[in-house]
């Protein structure tokens, strides 16, 4: 429908880049209508190019494209929780969460569709491609907390915590994306936070692991914001120590 | 299979005991093995009667018996959240975590499915009573809180501490039932309580439903355990106020 598409259409595009195209073009769709709701038709008109192109890379059709679609989504999600091993957590953990949200913000109706499932075109595999993300960013979050050999209060914590995420970007798309974005980013690190110290307190891998992080922090990060802006409110607590 | 079979096939009941005998049936099936494995063959003979008298009960064969099933688990698990606006929050929301917890390990792999979907039998109409079983569960807990119009931010933190704990049971069922119940409920309950202060933090609303919760614990109540187990590892954290 662009003015731009047959000039797109008659590019040469190597194998991968027209490849890629499609898939693109497929995400976009994908953010803004359920997957059911798309045909190839729709993919091929908003890539400009035609619908026999379309089927000579993705023979499957239509639940092909989906998975691969969705295999490419699921790439850039993993990448999200990608952050080199330096600095304090919460900062690591703030800049994971933008890449995490700016996804979630760019594909909105798709990613719901994607997350809370009941899709026609999802399969078994779907779920796992799915799931694949859940665990790769776990085993990235557990990276940053540097424990050895992590054992099960410790992943739970961190498993947990994803789930509450995702559900937290769900709630957001339907409440039209409010709070604001950046807001949404610290309150979940301030989650983390707060799930991690309540499991150090039963779990002396966890204990280890957040002494370790409390160290790195500094007084005008989340932590030590997060310690003013509490503290107040458990001085009421004496009587419980 | 059972000797008790032919006999319970021969008492008289009531249409409403006759469905409840049937749902029942259905409902231990589903607890040990996915919906789609489950014939309306294996429900018959599970109950000990005919299938034609289970067609005459379910009309709509597998499907509405499936779905029948559901209801009532979904009735069940809602009440679980039920609980005497009375006492310390930590002790209702553990009585409502022992009565859920119960409830998952009873019907372990019907849970699994039920909550993973991906299931053949899947429908628009089941993921709407599943998420009503959720809904359901936070009015419980905002009631418990006590929270007049509970703004967003409240609303927020009570449905993803929800998904929280549904990831933690499936991982639960996962792991062997490892740990056992009573430390899981425990675990459940203090991080309720931790993301709760880490809200309030933030939302006024929240901290003021927090200093009247505490107000009402006690020190040999969990917020007490919590909070002596968790303070000597903030001894560290002196840096960040």
């Amino acid at each position: 429908m662009t003015s731009e598409a047959p000039i797109r259409a008659y590019r040469r595009l190597s194998v991968e880049e027209r490849r890629r195209q499609l898939l693109e073009a497929a995400l976009s769709l994908f953010a803004h209508r359920a997957p059911e709701e798309i045909s190839l038709d729709d993919v091929a008109e908003a890539a400009g190019v035609s619908r026999p192109l379309v089927y000579r890379y993705f023979p499957g059709g239509k639940q092909q494209l989906y998975e691969a679609a969705l295999r490419s989504a699921a790439q850039e999600l993993e990448h999200c929780f990608a952050e080199p091993p330096q600095g304090p957590l919460t900062e690591r953990l703030g800049r994971a969460l933008d890449r995490y949200l700016a996804f979630v913000d760019q594909h909105d109706a798709g990613f719901s569709a994607l997350l809370q499932g009941g899709s026609v075109v999802e399969t078994s595999r779907t779920t796992a491609i799915v799931d694949g993300v859940r665990r790769a960013a776990a085993e990235h979050i557990l990276d940053h907390l540097a424990a050895r050999d992590p054992g099960p209060r410790l992943r739970m914590t961190v498993r947990m915590w994803i789930t509450a995420v995702e559900a937290a970007s769900l709630i957001w798309l339907d409440e039209d994306k409010q709070p604001p974005l950046d807001e949404l980013r610290d309150s979940l690190v301030e989650q983390f936070v707060a799930v991690l110290v309540s499991t150090a307190g039963r779990d002396p891998q966890t204990e280890h692991v957040v002494r370790a992080a409390i160290a790195l922090e500094s007084a005008d990060g989340a932590a030590g914001t997060l310690a003013r802006r509490v503290l107040p409110i458990l001085g009421d607590a004496a009587h419980l120590l």
